[in-house]
Order: structure tokens, then C-alpha cells, then sequence
């Protein structure tokens, strides 16, 4: 499968067909320094959310020129923004969810706090770098044309409004022990038939789970608690349920 | 939320109300030694696929007794057997899909062996308790009623034949590639509405793909061929969009 990369800087690379040390330092090294690349190699390069298929002309110490760049019709992005409001977890779960909701098509990441958060978002947030640069990679591997954006927003349960062009769902883990068996696949299916919903924001509790006060905030704020179905599943398992189910119903239904 | 624990002598639990050091070694020590239970306290225990909310009366130097058994009617379980064939992957790789499958829903893991896979299955064969273990703590935590089970079969690639009560799909990138988008869902509408078939056999490659004369066989075989969405999906991440997508079709609409 032939390696994609984000470009930093764009422009040099669809007007001058070159990627610089100066310019586009990190793909500059990974392409000559780690895949070694040679005249007529191909790569994919993702230059403003569009993908190309670049052969190589020749490379040098300070630049690797491209003879043809062939755009890349195919478009991997979900047509629905799917942003996911997750608890801070321990290291290692936080970061594969960002691995594998990226591979499953999320666009955007908030960690907020929660009642019941075991980890607090404000011990974290000196490592969104670290985490940018996870999802950056995971983008990169799972062949998309956006790197998801990863933040924290503090009180963000307390202050959040949707705008006509968001819906929202919170999961929660009662909706199901009720026998709640709909909500998700028809809240899904109604955001992807309405071309007003451009966003669909989805809440998930901490290990702990969401208290029952969150629960209302929510619903008063309009977000639908939906089931993810009979069994429990775990903080870092739960995004990727609802990702996976939003693919197959918008994208493969 | 409630502990929940798989017994190893139901009868001794379901006959005599009783957990003891000898035939419950595992669960009487975990209640006894771990979560330090005294009388009154609450747990679920799981006897011949049926889960107990059992209360303890009393616990003593070699028994746990319960006063009375309330048994749980919920269903956890997915009403069709979901077997995924897998190439052995890396171990924490494997270990977390273990941990995954389980939470959704999944009865059976095959490893076997893959023209392209890079870790052969003959290797972790010895690893098979360490997994088992695994999937037992994965089917507590997220309170099924059964350990799925995990087995090593040499050549199952070449030797499948689907019976009358199988349904089979494998995953093929080229088949998204190709912009195929509707068989995975039909194919798992289409064995939720058959009374006939109870299970269905799921089949993905490695990292390195599966090759042509592997998908070749398996389509000869009456496998499927289908695609995940538009994204490249990791090997440990494909089985658990199927899962999930398995849930939302059959449990949640």
C-alpha cells in the first residue's frame, strides 16, 4: 500500500511539485531518510485535503522534486462532521481510542471533565501535542485527508448549545438496562437525511459512567441518550461503537 | 455496578447456594481475598449461561453461602453466534482485540494462518491459556453470559466449508476500493432475518492483506467478499467494526 503523508506547507508543494527541507521538513526527512525514496517512486501526498499521487523526478540534499501529481478522487471523510466528548482515561486507553476513532472516521476530539473522572482533563492537556501528533500519524496510516483535532474544554457539559447545524447524543448505559433499542440507528439515520446537520457531537462517560445530573444537562440541551446495545461496554469501547455504526449507516447503507 | 464472576462448578452454586474454596477456587477467592464481600453484600454469578444477583449470608475459612439467588432474565448475548478468523497480530495488538470482540459480543476467535501474515499463529499456540484468561475477564467485565472461545486452527483458510446454518464474509479492502458499499449490511440483514442461520464466520487478513488466492478460496468457499467504509482499517480494528456493526443491525434496529 503506498505510504500517505500531510504536507505542512501546501502551496510549495502544488506550485513548485517539490517538497523542501526548509518547508516540509518532516515528510522531506521521512521520504529521503527513512523510505529512501528514488526517481519514480510514488507516493501519496495530502496537500489541502486533497490527495495526489506523486512520482518522484529526483531527489536532493535540499529538496525532492515530483514529475506528475495525480489527484485522488476517492474521498474517505465521513459527509457528517463527527466530533466525540470523551472523558480523560488512563494514557494507554486515551491514546489507541485516538488511534482507532481516527482509523473509524472522527473528525474532531474534546476532552472535558466529568463527575465521575478517575484521570482530570487539566493533568493532560500538557500532552495534546503528543496526542495531535498520534492522531496525525493514525490520519496518515488510515489513508484520510484530514488530521482529527484533539482540545480540552473545560465545562464543556455545563456551556454546550447546539447550533441548527449540530445534533447531539449522549450514550448512556440506563437507555439500555431500559430496553431503549432505537434511538441510535434512528437519531443516525435522521442526521443523515437532514442537509441542514452538518455535525453530530457524541458524549461519552468516564469508566465510572455519566451521573444522572449530566444526563439532564444534556437532554435539556437537546443531546438524545441513546443504548449502545446489551452488553457494557468499557469508556475507551464505547466511541468506537458509535463511529463504526455511523460509517455503516451513512457510508455503507 | 455490580461484580459479575463465571463459576467453575455451577451445580455446587445452583444446588447448595454455595461457593467454596475447593470447587470455586477462583471466584471464592476473588470474593473472599479481593473484594473483601461480608454478609448482605450483592454479586452476579454466572451458572450454566444464566446470571444471579446472589446475596451473601455468610462467608467462612472454605465457603461463601448465599442466601437467596435472584436469577437476571436480561440477555446479553447476541442471538447469532459471531466467529471472527484472525492472523495472529502482534501481542498487545491481539491482546486488546481479545479485550474488545469480547465487550462486543463475539463467540468464537480462529487464529490461522495467512499467506502475508508476519506473526505465525503456530508461534502463540502456547500463549492460547494466557488468551483465554483474557476473554474470561473481558466476558465478566462486560456481563456476558458466556467466555467466548479461542483456538489455533492449522489451514483453516484451505479446509472451510460453510454448513447450511453458517453464513460467511470476508473483508477485502479491494473490494471498497471498488466502491462496493452494501454488502456488509445486506449480508448481515439478510442472516438476522433467516431463522436458518445461527452463525455467522467473519474472516480478516493480517496487516500485510490478504491475498487474491486467499480471498479466491474463501469466495469459492461461499464467503462474501466486503468492504468496511472508504478507510484503512488497522487488522486489529476491522473485526470490531464488523462486531459493531453486527450489533446495531441486529440488536439495535
Amino acid at each position: 500500500m503506498t505510504a500517505r503523508f500531510f504536507l505542512d506547507n501546501s502551496r510549495e508543494f502544488l506550485e513548485k511539485k517539490t517538497v523542501s527541507k526548509d518547508l516540509n521538513a518532516d515528510v522531506f526527512h521521512h521520504l529521503r531518510d527513512v523510505l529512501r525514496v528514488k526517481t519514480d517512486d510514488v507516493v501519496e501526498l495530502v496537500a489541502d485535503r486533497k490527495a495526489y499521487l506523486a512520482s518522484i523526478q529526483i531527489v536532493t540534499e535540499n529538496n525532492i522534486v515530483f514529475s506528475q501529481l495525480k489527484a485522488i478522487v476517492k474521498d474517505p471523510e465521513l459527509p457528517i462532521k463527527m466530533t466525540i466528548v470523551v472523558s480523560p482515561l488512563k494514557s494507554d486507553h486515551l491514546e489507541w481510542l485516538l488511534q482507532k476513532a481516527t482509523e473509524l472516521g472522527v473528525s474532531k476530539i474534546i476532552l472535558t471533565d466529568f463527575a465521575y473522572s478517575v484521570v482530570r482533563a487539566s493533568k493532560i492537556e500538557k500532552k495534546l501535542p503528543r496526542y495531535q501528533k498520534i492522531l496525525k500519524a493514525a490520519a496518515e496510516q488510515s489513508h484520510r485527508l484530514l488530521v482529527p483535532e484533539i482540545m480540552y474544554e473545560k465545562n464543556f457539559l455545563k456551556r454546550v448549545v447546539l447550533t441548527s447545524k449540530q445534533a447531539g447524543i449522549v450514550a448512556w448505559e440506563e437507555s439500555s438496562k431500559q430496553g431503549e433499542t432505537s434511538k441510535l440507528a434512528s437519531t443516525i439515520k435522521a442526521v443523515k437525511i437532514d442537509p441542514a446537520i452538518k455535525e453530530l457531537i457524541s458524549v461519552f462517560g468516564p469508566e465510572g459512567g455519566i451521573s444522572q445530573s449530566e444526563i439532564k444537562e444534556l437532554a435539556s440541551a437537546a443531546f438524545v441518550p441513546v443504548g449502545l446495545g446489551p452488553r457494557i461496554l468499557r469508556a475507551e469501547t464505547a466511541p468506537l461503537y458509535l463511529l463504526s455504526s455511523a460509517s455503516l449507516l451513512i457510508e455503507l447503507s
